[in-house]
């Protein structure tokens, strides 16, 4: 696979702290850490300033920080790493941001107290998402990367419809989805595995249960794998016996709708655009209650990213952006159907990376 | 099972808050929540003030909570919960703990701008985990769900026992036990499975991999599960072939170690002087350096819990609290040995509830 490119990244990244009015920036989020340097451990601090970066972490990481980060300044510290990274900042810098949204009141307040005097009022500033905007636009490794996680997804798919029989519990059609996984070299699920059937499907956080699936009815699977740190996620829900009218019919909305949605993506566009394409035809079939979630999000290191695709966002959409389109309808006490691709924005459209079958599969 | 007494424990908090100068606490972390009222779901905020207690949440969330805490006041809201919390309590109280060790810099200052004017600068004022400390010390519910969650640890390392040979991954030896805990009516794993073999025996953390178990050598298995809301947390380090007899003397002064810890419990005890009595063994074997990590941390709805026992702290143990003691040696490049138990803290010594052999096993 492809190389990251590290060091382009942590450019931008301090750009767009310079841009908000800072000369350093402080990175402890561990996703942030591993986009901006390749990092994985679970304590770490990386600093970025003019010309200069270099990453804060315990004894524990020593050798691993050097392999995954091989060139990259390094300090291995008896003090928490992102005190050694904003002691060492305020050496050079003058205002530093950190990422509001992941450092907790106890650990900036930690931070402020452990700098000189003359930097405790202003140099730590709350920055908003400097990293996680960088991150929501993938480069040609990463589009690699989830191509690959999303394709074990769909293999995966394929292997579990054999499990699903009336009878079997949803755990069990859980664990061949989990397995497989692990036995195909992703170090986990990127999410708890939903396997909702009957009138569980009606939940749309489902998770799977000891329940049996049923004779007949509606199975959704959700799931996700984590591979080379990189997220995959899907829906699809498949029938056990023939469908009712009534059962197809929902179906066939949730199905147009999403394949709306999906058409409404390309470069440009807002996202609340085509969270309204795929709303409008379920409001059109009398069934816009029954979606009671936004229609997808961003998917990258983590399961959820920028940008939100939902009726409030005004954000543009841009190539390279890689979401979820998943629009459901849930019957409460009845039945649920959820439908699910992650696709790749380009210039003129979307690219489904998550090619599975979308007709109904009647088991 | 028992019942949880969940409104004397929010009796509880709401004085431990009154003693630090507040009259309100906002309870918003996860487990917390779950501590003083059962609910389980994903966003959710708990208002505590004199004589009155009120649950936040919103609309995703409302026949979960009306199940999880029936009795406790609900408000379905469309803002964050924890802002509508906050508001709630400003209408009444004056002064008002947050958790700074789970609340981000962006929360409390979107929570403070959404106050009248008048309560913006003094009303919420950071607390230090008090209900971490009431959770410290177990009630007769949790000590039964904590030994029903270590009885299930040590029959699945059992079953286990059985898969571990050379040739076989470790993947396929976490996924026995992952799988096993699921089917038993576990919701998952309480922290990603460490089978660690042969060399990666010397990884503290050695995450299971798709590497084979080699002919002779050392294999740690460090696991838990998560039964009913409640962690287990258990290590075992068997060995395959004849051990070598630098391997066994390694072995038998872990083993001498984890004994002398476990030995040191009891109400009353600093927490120091047991990972002392764990670390001197060490240290008289000269194995003292490979000992790098503290001797054990507490466990309960969270795997990571207070008190930690570790060289500096002078928290004296009480009967109910539930600690695991777990020295290791690591010997880079050449392997490594971790023994660990769960033990609860009674007046006069230590409970063992995960009480597998801890004779050396070769298979």
């Amino acid at each position: 696979m492809g190389v990251m490119n590290f060091s382009l990244r942590r450019r931008r990244a301090l750009a767009a702290a310079m841009r908000a009015g800072a000369d350093a920036l402080l990175v402890t989020h561990p996703p942030d850490l591993r986009y901006l340097c390749g990092f994985t451990g679970s304590a770490g601090a990386l600093a970025l300033t003019k010309g200069r970066a270099k990453l804060f972490t315990d004894g524990r990481y020593r050798e691993q920080a050097k392999l995954e980060a091989p060139g990259l300044p390094l300090s291995i510290e008896s003090r928490p790493a992102a005190q050694a990274a904003s002691l060492w900042l305020s050496e050079s810098a003058t205002r530093c941001l950190f990422n509001a949204a992941h450092v907790t009141v106890l650990e900036i307040d930690a931070l402020r107290q452990a700098l000189p005097s003359s930097k405790r009022r202003g140099f730590l500033q709350p920055g908003q998402d400097l990293v996680a905007r960088l991150r929501e636009i993938k480069d040609a490794t990463e589009i690699e990367r989830l191509r690959a996680a999303a394709a074990l997804g769909c293999r995966l798919f394929d292997q579990a419809l054999g499990e699903i029989a009336s009878g079997a519990t949803e755990i069990e059609v859980a664990l061949t989805l989990e397995q497989g996984a692990r036995r195909a070299g992703a170090e986990g699920m990127s999410f708890d595995t939903i396997v909702a059937s009957g009138e569980r499907s009606a939940l749309p956080h489902g998770r799977a249960t000891m329940a049996k699936l049923p004779r007949t009815g509606f199975v959704t699977l959700d799931f996700g794998v984590l591979l080379e740190g990189y997220c995959s996620d899907m829906t699809r829900t498949v029938h056990l016996g023939r469908p009712k009218s009534d059962a197809r019919s929902v179906y066939d909305s949730v199905l147009e709708a999403q394949l709306a949605g999906v058409a409404a993506v390309r470069a440009g566009v807002e996202a609340r655009a085509v969270d309204e394409a795929a709303r409008s035809v379920l409001r059109t079939a009398e069934l816009g209650e029954y979606f009671s979630h936004s229609t997808g999000h961003g998917v990258g290191l983590e399961i959820h990213e920028g940008p939100r695709i939902a009726a409030k966002q005004t954000a543009r959409l841009e190539a390279g952006m890689v979401i979820t389109i998943e629009p459901g309808v849930y019957l409460p006490g009845r039945f649920g159907v959820r439908i699910e691709d992650t696709v790749l924005v380009t210039r003129n459209g979307a690219e489904v990376i998550t090619p599975t079958t979308k007709a109904l599969i009647e088991l």
